[in-house]
């Protein structure tokens, strides 16, 4: 069955008042607004193919589709419009295709397989645009090896040309990875020698961390341009097969056919549909069914607001038959568009604030019905880590987030973990604030949710982040799951930063929101990466925490982005200029 | 006894030739040769006494003796100068002063305890000066911890006035925090809110992941630049107890009595005196007895050499007689010294090639007798935990480096752990390049050096960082110790990256030495960081990995060190003007 075939369909990335042209040659002027709306029938980049238990998710960039103006994308490279559609196959993977059990990550050109982020685009963008583009393609990777660690499908990547910077580290993030011998078929991480900069979406980290690539070889093949192939990739274990032309599709059909034959997922059986996403954008606010946000410019300020479930349904075979209308699926699919699209499109509304408004004991209810099937259903188990994936993008969301806990909230389980996530947590201990004569309170309550099953980057439960080190505290906690739990018991516990009373709130709120805003965002984001993840680290933390930070200071440097650094410098013939001294 | 109490005695920190006032006020032109050669009779900013079991460690900085011109260092805050001879005095403490079993770190200022880094040092100092002072600082911090750790040393913060920034990080490398309870006196990191940069010296880290503050609780912590004083500290965890100040020196004493008589260390013995290093420096290189350097500066090269020893001593009562003269202890202050002054004084030669030479069966008898003796003997103790300190120096320098393995070299053992801490390894698999009839042929040995006693901050040795997870070739190399390996042996067991012959030695090793400086110094600063720390994370990698690399970042943003910055405006009455765009 071909999903997605033609390209060329009318591209509705950028919104139409961006005139094209518009941007200098360095830096446009304006980042357009994005958007992360797709939908396999008009991929431009992408083929997907479901052929029973394998999925064919061929690369095949259209050159002249970029997100913004200003680049052709040749030989495969890609730019952040590239990236969205593999995130949507992704997704769309894993609710729409329970049957399919192994992917096939290949390239549909004859001569190449990925030649990396295009370096046009990268040269082109400000600071902030590569930096959103390379979490965004991070996390687009990791979650296809969520993919094969959790829902049983199994990532393959088929090199079938050359593959080199992006385009390895996207093979990197498949399971195995088979490159055709044909004697100029190579990998590379080029991105030292010819650009200056790191490998930028977890190069450096899975060759030696993932793959065990010993460190000295690792640094011979990390400053080469012209990559490795043949038996000395196997041997360094960049890749784990080289396999001739000739045999190349059989050999990689096989292997995932023996990859989808070891796995948990069901052989047949209905998808979900991911529906299209409705939502009202206005230069005030985004709001969506079950999630909005609301702008304050002058405050620089985002108040995020979910809402609760209506209703609970009965058992599994209701959320099947309610698929992308369910509740929680939707609430989250809305929750990850707003994220994407604050970080790419608000990049000045640096304070989010998150509350929540609805009945806690429906939230619990809900999750319930859910939460409990995982282990059995597979549409369970994919909105769990779903679920779990999009609060692991707050996590590394570089904005400031404060959750305001008041009556008529519903943090509950799954949705006190948002609270959890946030750099701090105010509950109102008091009637409310527009209302002082009412009986109504402020309550939080922990489920099993809010145990382990929706871990953190080190692999810890935001609990357990928490209170990291503290096993008796995390063992009180345990004791008070799912009963109501007072401002003052909250407090007591822990699971706030300060319980103000109505009289100081107001004030309170307006203190913390006006002194974020004070401070240096770059300080604040350095700041925040650092205290969101205590104790041990993983490859996803080491990517987040330690490589990017590094990239973006090498992304920094003038020997990278100066008029005469590397990545200014390539393809215009002129040598780079370096400042020599080691920092 | 006191050990050294003057101040004002001639400070030579600087190059008698850099012009006083030559110095712009944002940035030194040239930086002045920094020397690390201290001692506590001349020492300028600290007062050392021991009395018994426990040494008192009193900052005490002299306001005009900044180690470059430019700045006046108020309120006990601190340079490099400050922390050389910080330095100098926890290493004297664990060799000269076998006795001392706790150190109280105190103030001997009225009115403060220690104002942190000089900020006017901070706002006009290049970008690499920064890094390369923050860099220094956090080894001689987390060398306080090793000396708690393992020499049976407790290091006691005694904060008996306000105390900031880089001030409160100094205490977080302590053991325990006893602030005084006066109303006033308040632990702070301010640098966020101040400065617009991060806490430098692993304040964040050491907050969430070593005191297991409270993730928010530490968001408001380091976002205030008031502090936080009296019960709060206390049950935010940031300090350990609170003492009204009558009561302050008493109650420090006994709790540094304490510590004391729980120590391993003897309660007598005689110290080593580390007596000063003999060294000649010109141009073109620094030779110590052990240990030299030679600089090729066209080529951005320094090839530093380490001989083996003459003689092995008979015991370790041999090695107490020797003293600072044991071939192993000198070698490690030189190489230490030396690897201080090139990162300082050199920041131009990006490539250091490390060989050795010298008799491989006495390196390794020189060690067994030290090595052997490590759990029953505190010199022997000291001299391994300082040469493994000396390791993690190289691990965390940013430059290339390159392990050349000829015929004559003694890569055995301890010594071998040099070419392990290496980017790269090459050993010749032929006869000496100048004598091709020669039979002498290069080798290597294993020895229990290399198998855990010398761990790298990862918490695992470099041969298990090398062959991260393949615990088979570990063990497979444990059955290879104490034994010649062969150039091709050497090859195929992985310990180097490549084995050429005679023919092409030369040209390979001008290639990678040329290969290396086309490069730019930014990016493999960035990559070489990376590939090092494979596997689990600690504090230690994570403030060397992680938080340094965020800091580099913000040190380098315009809302930092620009013109508008909030480091540069600190203290002109002008507000730092932000872009206020989250990266």
């Amino acid at each position: 069955m071909t999903i997605a075939a033609e390209s060329g369909t009318g591209n509705t990335d950028v919104a139409a008042d961006v005139p094209q042209g518009a941007r200098e040659d360095s830096q446009p002027p304006v980042s357009p607004e994005v958007s992360f709306d797709r939908k396999p029938e008009s991929y431009r980049h992408w083929k997907l193919r479901a052929d029973g238990p394998v999925a064919w998710l061929e690369m095949d960039v259209d050159e002249h589709g970029g997100v913004v103006p200003g680049y052709d994308m040749k030989l495969n490279s890609y730019d952040l419009g590239v990236d969205i559609e593999l995130y949507d196959a992704v997704q769309r993977l894993r609710f729409e295709h329970p049957e399919v059990r192994s992917v096939v990550l290949t390239s549909a050109k004859e001569n190449v397989f990925c030649a990396g982020a295009n370096i046009r685009m990268l040269a082109g963008s400000p600071h902030e645009w590569k930096v959103n583009f390379c979490k965004f393609t991070n996390e687009t990777r990791n979650g296809m090896e969520d993919a094969t660690e959790n829902s049983g499908q199994t990532y393959i990547a088929a090199v079938n040309g050359p593959c080199a910077g992006g385009g390895y580290e996207l093979a990197l993030a498949c399971d195995q990875i088979l490159l055709v011998d044909d004697n100029s078929s190579t990998v590379a991480l080029p991105e030292v020698p010819l650009l200056g900069v790191l490998p930028g979406t977890g190069g450096l980290t899975r060759v030696v961390d993932k793959r065990r690539v010993r460190k000295d070889l690792a640094d011979v093949f990390a400053t080469r341009s012209d990559g490795v192939k043949g038996k000395t990739a196997v041997e360094w274990r960049l890749v784990d097969d080289i396999v001739p032309r000739r045999d190349f599709h059989d050999t990689v059909q096989r292997r995932a056919l023996e990859a989808a034959e070891s796995s948990s997922r069901p052989a047949s059986g209905e998808g979900i549909e991911l529906t299209p996403l409705q939502r009202e954008v206005s230069d005030s606010g985004i709001a969506y069914r079950h999630v909005r946000a609301e702008f304050d410019r002058s405050r620089s300020l985002a108040t995020i607001t979910v809402t609760g479930p209506d209703k609970v349904p009965a058992d599994m075979a209701e959320v099947h038959r309610q698929g992308a209308g369910n509740w929680l699926l939707a609430m989250t699919r809305e929750l990850d568009d707003l994220i994407l699209r604050l970080r790419t499109n608000e990049t000045e509304l640096g304070t989010w604030v998150i509350t929540t408004e609805g009945d806690l004991k429906k939230v619990l209810a809900h999750e319930k019905v859910i939460f409990d099937a995982a282990s059995q259903d597979w549409l369970s188990n994919e909105i769990v880590h779903y679920y779990k994936r999009t609060l692991k993008r707050l996590d590394v969301t570089s904005r400031s987030i404060i959750a305001l806990i008041e009556p008529g909230s519903c943090f509950a389980g799954v949705l006190f973990e948002l609270a959890l996530a946030a750099d701090r947590q105010y509950i109102l201990d008091g009637p409310p604030i527009d209302d002082e004569d009412s009986e109504q309170r402020a309550e939080v309550r922990l489920s099993d949710a809010n145990f382990g099953v929706l871990p953190m980057g080190n692999g810890l439960s935001r609990l357990a982040s928490r209170f990291y080190g503290d096993g008796d505290h995390q063992e009180w906690l345990r004791r008070e799951k799912d009963r109501a739990l007072s401002p003052g018991e909250v407090n007591e516990l822990g699971l706030v930063t300060d319980a103000p009373d109505d009289i100081d709130w107001e004030d309170e709120v307006r203190l913390i929101v006006e002194a974020r805003k004070s401070l240096s965002p770059d300080a604040l984001t350095g700041m925040e990466a650092n205290h969101r993840f205590v104790g041990p680290e993983t490859l996803e933390t080491k990517i987040f925490g330690r490589l990017t930070a590094w990239q973006n200071w090498v992304f920094n440097r003038p020997n990278a982005s100066g008029p005469e650094g590397a990545l200014r410098r390539y393809g215009t013939g002129q040598k780079a200029v370096f400042d020599r001294k080691r920092v």
